[in-house]
């Protein structure tokens, strides 16, 4: 039987000791983050989800949902009842403004909730997840009546929400889309088109679905400077807020997948429904990007999430399955083998997960910090300072958390040996849904051109440098100190790889190619170095508690341990990485597309 | 629609150009391998499985197999058909020995014959394919009786056969094993216990199935040391070779797997099965091997099957799917969007299939080589070096083999983007078929310990001496030719990481958990110098060929792309990979178990 264990002790040495929670008392929302309250979050937040949602997550998985003849969804058994029990709990408003009936907590400690959430049932905290994106999105670029119509039961979890961005010719390029919005006399349009790959399109969890969809108006560019952004509702609202009648969208099918089986991905037909735009017309891409850059932090936090249940559980195997005697003699000679931790490989995996769990965690709540300081912090220069660094890493916490947590996983099934290809002991599930964080909401790929073609050269570069100075500056302090000396050299020197590797890119930008093909490396490069960052905080905390007497002291010493087999085995990837970028682009492109053909 | 064409072409340059095919017409074998006959093979066989195995791949995963109440196994629907025609045709005899039925050509062709087969449809393949682990172990082991009695309808593919080791509370350490064989008045054994995962254990292809299945008799060894091997027929076969009564041994369940859906596999419960005694009492473990290491190579070449059909349908995709636009601009303007191929990313993911692939074929061709010639070369001293040779890298081309075959197969389902998700469209299942290739017939990490916890300092080392000597002695010779001196150059540095890496494990065996936490990253580096190995191996003959205006040009230079492809970007990992491993254990064993929890 699959478990798991919401990592609160790691989650509070995080905001306490590299996001540095106290340190922003004095901004809104953070007053009321008080060490209790984030306590209570961690703690109730954290056995609410393993207690109720984790128990649904493999049955959801081997039952997944199920579309009826009339277009109606129904969510796996025990979906409908806990996420009653979810919206009741109020787990889901932690980060909401207050004025739509949130609780106004700060960004970072609803990221550590999500964390768990994930964890627990990644299929079942995609319902709530996508309304998040419909929320911000109105938040930001609705009109007053949409955000009052809306809003508030969105916040609540009454409603939930959706984007629809993918129709079958375009993914990634939404200038293809081909939905179509005419505008009507009531100053509404109507919506005609077919969307796919539609998460959390339809369901039995709420009465209504408020969908947020890219379509076009007539005459718009047939470009993605064309695209305006709508909302539409399941069931139109009436004036006084009642619900009315049912609008004109439906799910026409769900996919059969590889995972988050418990989460209905439907192809929605739009026929002529009644939808309302918001925001500008033709300004739906800037829109549908704020929902965007939310979500595809989110999805960071998921491939962190899953991994870190996969691991979890690979290493209660570890612990319990013997099979063999460790290399250095018999460790428990009265037993006919040592357990599976004896054993150097499993023990390399195991630290592998640990050293990425723990340091993407710390660059996902680092990462939700500077979410909060972009919005919240005092002067203009602190919140571009964090609105440059959130969006240099944005895609760098997408593609590498999820390439990360699918390696992760994969690593976790292995351990368990062929145990770990039947599905009764839950660890496929975690690698098939974790796959899908490395496609969806922009392919790893498309999050590396991301980084690469836009973030890098953004402002002259401001982004990027402010992050070579931070490092630099960090490294250079801890190098003075005997316990981060050596791992503040190691991440000095791949920070010098990716100086490296970002110069070589200015120097052969003439053939954009050269950009592209050496993207994905780029993007790994850079996960190395912030990672290695957040190992670096981590273990200048940890070496600091310690010589202070304060703290757990088995605790921080695994932190300065798993701080080495990072800089050990993981940073030495940095200088491959850099020589293939400098690879560029020739061998990649040079061949004709016929020359990859088998006949 | 998933497709599959068989790589006749590229498979036809290795042979004669890698393989060197026609060097050994002086062989046993080989003579009757002409260049018809192998062509004869690789395009007749090739068309075999590509028009009847592979239309069977993706209905076979999604119906699976039925265990019905009686115990009886059905495979999925066409499977029975198509294994008749399969036997009629006589692909599954290519390389078994003329006396029991066989064709006696070269294992290497019939290497070749297999790749196509796996890539076809993996969970029918591995139905014969455990058949010829069981004619492996008959062939060296058995008595004349036995092989009479058996072999005969093995090779035809009349009955099938098994591979019986792993029981619930043992995998890789066979010393576990509680299943018991007692000693009966007529020779014979009665074989009682409980044998989980085993391929194709049960089910409707054929009358009868030969288990060969690991016992312990009374008062064996509590270890290895006690093993024996047994033949156990599901149908007992009377003195004139007709089918007899039914034996003692049934299938109690089948496995719910994450892949290959199409084979069987079953939980066996043998109660008091009749069996026979294989070669001697206790020796059971060695003769197990001569199934397991054909296994081995039988699993790696499943990587880079699998593999191949994964990046065979991305290329298709890749040209024609239209989204988004060239970065030098568009390459098709009339058209609203380009073809995937012109973005670098999904170039660098296919050439990194192609480079992985190509390479992975060759050295698995020359692997099949190895074993012929370890059987078959005039000279002592040539069998010898082939066995030792085939000895060193049978881990390698498992564990590589399958790594890169799963990467291969994720990148492949990465290009399709959310469409790769789909269960439709066939990209999910060769990710999850391809995963279990990494765990079966011993673990990678188990590859990896084989590798540097015996062969290497086997014999004093000599294996992996004459392999560096045979590397460095082909570097040095290209690197006279200015068509191959870049490529020699970038090996010979490879080469150099891993020779250094070697010298490390002997200084630092004091401890050896320093081997074992260096074991994969040590595999892996073996499997980039060795595929480097083909690489430049294909890239000479390339260059020679050109140069003599021979063999199609276009062909050619794309193996040199391929090559420089394959030196520019994955041979830089070697150094990384080399750090890695003087990383040492020191961080990786570490910690006490406890600090791996959460909680």
């Amino acid at each position: 039987m699959p478990q798991y264990t919401p990592p609160v002790r790691d989650t509070r040495f995080v905001l306490d000791h590299v996001v540095k929670l106290n340190n922003y008392t004095n901004l809104p929302s953070f007053a009321a983050a008080t060490p209790d309250t984030v306590d209570a979050v961690l703690e109730e937040g954290g056995r609410f989800v393993a207690e109720v949602l984790f128990p649904l997550n493999q049955s959801g998985d081997q039952e997944g949902c199920t579309r009826h003849p009339d277009g109606t969804v129904t969510t796996p058994k025990g979906f409908k009842d806990a996420y009653a029990k979810f919206v009741e709990s109020g787990w889901g408003t932690l980060s909401a403004p207050e004025a739509f009936g949130g609780q106004d907590m700060p960004h970072v400690v609803a990221t550590a909730f999500q964390e768990f959430m994930v964890s627990s049932n990644m299929a079942f905290a995609m319902y709530p997840g996508l309304a998040h994106g419909a929320i911000s999105a109105l938040r930001v670029k609705g009109s007053p009546e949409q955000q009052q119509t809306y809003l508030p039961k969105l916040v609540s979890g009454e409603w939930l929400g959706t984007m629809n961005l993918t129709e079958p010719q375009c993914g990634t390029d939404l200038g293809l889309i081909k939905t179509k919005a005419e505008p009507q006399a009531d100053g509404s349009y109507s919506i005609t088109g077919t969307k796919i790959f539609i998460s959390a399109g339809e369901h039995d969890l709420t009465e209504n679905i408020i969908h947020l969809v890219l379509a076009k108006t007539p005459g718009a560019p047939d470009s993605s400077k064309g695209i305006s952004l709508f909302v539409v509702p399941k069931i139109l609202i009436n004036a006084d807020g009642s619900l009315g009648e049912r609008n004109a969208v439906s799910c026409g099918s769900i996919e059969h997948k590889m995972g988050i089986h418990g989460n209905a991905t439907c192809v929605m037909n739009y026929d002529g429904a009644k939808g309302w735009l918001v925001g500008e017309e033709m300004k739906g891409l800037a829109a549908m990007f704020i929902m965007m850059n939310a979500a595809r932090l989110g999805v960071g936090l998921q491939g962190l999430a899953v991994g870190e249940t996969a691991y979890q559980n690979a290493v209660q195997y570890a612990g319990d399955r013997r099979q063999g005697r460790a290399l250095t003699g018999p460790a428990e000679p009265a037993e006919k083998a040592d357990v599976l931790f004896v054993h150097p490989d499993v023990r390399r995996m195991l630290m592998h997960a640990k050293a990425w769990t723990e340091g993407l965690r710390a660059l996902c709540l680092w990462g939700g910090l500077q979410v909060d300081l972009e919005d919240h912090a005092e002067t203009e220069e602190e919140r571009q300072a964090a609105s440059d660094l959130i969006g240099l890493l944005t895609p760098v916490i997408k593609g590498v958390g999820t390439d990360k947590g699918y390696e992760i996983a994969t690593n976790a099934q292995q351990v368990y040996g062929g145990h770990g290809y039947i599905q009764e002991w839950g660890m496929e599930q975690y690698v098939r849904d974790a796959r899908i964080a490395m496609i969806y909401e922009g392919t790893n790929g498309v999050q590396a051109m991301d980084l690469v073609g836009r973030k890098l050269a953004m402002n002259g570069g401001r982004a990027v440098q402010a992050f070579f100075a931070m490092v630099a500056g960090e490294c250079a302090a801890a190098k003075g100190d005997a316990a981060t000396a050596d791992f503040a050299g190691r991440l000095e020197k791949a920070l010098g790889e990716m100086q490296a590797a970002t110069m070589w890119f200015m120097g052969n930008i003439a053939n954009p190619n050269n950009i592209g093909a050496g993207a994905v490396p780029y993007m790994h490069l850079t996960g190395l170095v912030a990672v290695g960052l957040m190992w670096l905080r981590m273990a200048k905390a940890a070496a600091e508690l310690k010589a202070a007497g304060e703290g757990d002291a088995a605790f921080l010493d695994a932190k300065l341990v798993t701080a080495r087999f990072f800089a050990e085995r993981m940073l030495p990837e940095a200088g491959s990485l850099r020589r293939q970028i400098e690879g560029g682009a020739d061998a990649v492109m040079a061949l004709p597309p016929e020359m990859f053909r088998a006949a």
